[in-house]
């Protein structure tokens, strides 16, 4: 496997597409199309929320019931969600608009949005969007890093990985884009996740793959613990690799579920590293845990907590936070028997052994805390499960964006 | 049931002391006692963190297998939490030298400790601390007070109160003080409450009263969704009011109940309403719903929300991001059914009706979001029970607070 440069665009047979339609943003392109030449099959996992966005509703109608989708409308400024049968209606509409421009079954376009919720999306100009952006689908580079511009919200930088491997003597590519600058934002709710590749894949394998692997990725990063209404992603295969189909968990199965987890896990810590207002990409390793399920839930704890994300952001070796935070994180474990390690591109420093404090240097724990990247790994020594969750500190930047951002 | 002045020393046989024992702060008090003339009953609820500090571990037993408890020993600066066997081994000393000062039981004196995690108690200032309030107990209002302000760590004002009510032909006294400035802070843990009263009331009666209570009180209030490892909640009944002793769950003891949670909310919100940086204290009320549990779980999600949180401090009537908060909360309910109304004491004012946004007016809901003191009620038209919960802003002084708060 191999990464290589590009988006949505760097599989065979895949177009993006992207337009200023005036939504809410001024002087800044806010919708994208994603476009595939054949018809693709089509597998998506979505928010848990009990309030669920409108298109979250319409493409979860798709995925389950529709043998293909070929196209994805995807909007940045209003989310459409708590909007009720009207805001259902637009992402019918945005539908038949997209299907009759492309001469597509409108059971085979996926709708996705992103923005303050609550508001209802100005139709005629999304309308119009689809318009101007059918004709000029490419499949060049630079249309897929346009797509993955248009959909960012408060996120500071665009989102996009691509990969290659072999499988079946054909070589096989995967790319994603996403936006998210926190698993919900605000009123400016949520994680949009696109990935297309070139693959044959059935389309059951294609769902399973996708439903695993976000229990490793998206699931695992937090900005500020507030799951979104609309939360997406859409993984979309269209066979153009030419290789085998692949329909059974064999070695092909295996290669493909690496490199998705890999598109995945890189997508998914561009977002927690991007977070409202962060300095700082945090991983939490949680390892010798006696089950998976129990390190998800203690470094998932850890990532979430306000007061250690503050410590992140002072640089400050507040290991007693992480004990904390795993104490009151529901799953059980020996504080007396936990090794604490801070780690980052300046070093690795042991700071607390068997639930105690070490000698450590203060000076070198902030150097090391100091990075864009740091990592803590704690070791409860029960057994061999280990989980790695992603967030990010929390900054005055965040309480200011959020505090003032939908005015 | 009438409010009064005083805090711990307003019940009869109850005096307190305080001193500067230099543990961590300068030019100011930082150990205080609490001690009743005669043996009183004691209940305690405390932290449910698999951290637990040595304290804890030391008044569970105390409270658990002690007939009666007189004294109370209290010091901030430092939680002796993730402290080990010297850590308990503190706790123990510190009893002991308070038994001896006072001529009592060392199973009689309980102790609470608040500050740095991970750091040992420095014992010598602790006994001579005792030592030196063991002489100067007295039951003036003014020592209740220097204790109130004597166990403080970030919080920005002394917390107490104290009411009065008959029973069985008596006056009855409950005073009580706390300390918190979230349910956790930092390395600066705590939320610890003593409370006093002259009731008498057996010991069961007593234990099962403060347990009701504090599910409506103390665990119903969130600064940050940190729960600390030392989270104590005393309550000491010395019997003094000479009241017939409650032992049913007559009158007398729904009168005492009725005043216990009058004390303890009082305590409760103040904490809230002292949240570290914050400018408002936020109240949150589901009513409507089918059980008192969805009730709870939906207005704890709401108040434990960081984008809520920081638009309550940006004066912004963000009503997408409550009822997001409640969509991932876990409880289940119809988004569609929801109205939600905000209020404080300049006005009132429905904000979305069934799920969604009345037309209501965006500076009025401003003015009204800009009090001290501001409500957000969600009916969400199931039933008949309801809850209430207590949280404050996210501001920029929480993340200055907890960015450096250890150096």
């Amino acid at each position: 496997m191999r990464q290589i440069n590009g988006g949505v665009t760097a599989a065979k047979g895949f177009k993006a597409a992207s337009t200023a339609a005036g939504i809410k943003y001024k002087d800044r392109k806010d919708m994208a199309m994603i476009y595939s030449e054949v018809p693709a099959k089509a597998a998506g996992t979505f928010t848990t929320n009990v309030v669920k966005a409108a298109p979250v509703k319409w493409d979860k109608d798709i995925v389950t019931n529709s043998p293909y989708a070929q196209a994805v409308v995807v909007n940045a400024g209003v989310a459409n969600a708590c909007t009720g049968e009207e805001g259902l209606g637009y992402c019918k509409e945005t539908a038949q608009k997209a299907a009759e421009c492309l001469s597509i079954p409108v059971n085979s376009v996926l709708v996705a949005s992103t923005g303050v919720i609550g508001r209802q999306l100005p139709m005629d100009r999304i309308a119009a969007g689809v318009a101007v952006m059918a004709p000029n689908l490419d499949s060049s580079e630079e249309s897929g890093t346009a797509a993955a511009t248009a959909i960012m919200t408060t996120d500071t930088v665009k989102k996009e990985v691509a990969v290659q491997f072999e499988a079946g003597g054909k070589t096989i590519t995967i790319g994603g884009m996403c936006k998210g600058s926190g698993m919900i934002h605000p009123d400016m709710c949520t994680m949009l996740s696109f990935v297309t590749t070139d693959a044959a894949i059935s389309k059951e394998l294609l769902t399973e793959a996708l439903k695993e692997d976000i229990k490793d990725t998206y699931n695992m990063i937090s900005v500020d613990g507030d799951t979104s209404t609309n939360d997406t992603v859409l993984l979309l295969a269209n066979g153009m690799a030419g290789n085998k189909e692949i329909t059974e968990k064999n070695e092909d199965y295996q290669a493909f579920c690496k490199a998705l987890n890999f598109i995945n896990e890189t997508l998914a810590k561009k977002m927690a590293g991007d977070g409202e207002g962060c300095t700082a990409l945090f991983e939490v390793k949680i390892i010798g845990a006696e089950t998976k399920e129990q390190a998800v839930t203690l470094s998932k704890s850890v990532i979430t907590s306000s007061l250690t994300k503050a410590a992140i952001f002072g640089h400050d070796a507040n290991w007693g936070r992480i004990l904390c935070a795993m104490g009151y994180s529901g799953a059980m474990f020996d504080p007396e028997k936990v090794d604490l390690y801070f780690e980052s591109a300046a070093g690795k420093l042991k700071i607390i052994e068997n639930g105690v404090a070490l000698d450590y240097s203060e000076e070198e724990a902030t150097k090391i805390l100091s990075e864009p990247e740091v990592t803590a790994t704690a070791d409860i020594k029960m057994g061999e499960a280990s989980a790695t969750a992603w967030g990010c500190d929390l900054t005055f930047d965040y309480v200011k964006i959020n505090a003032d951002y939908r005015s």
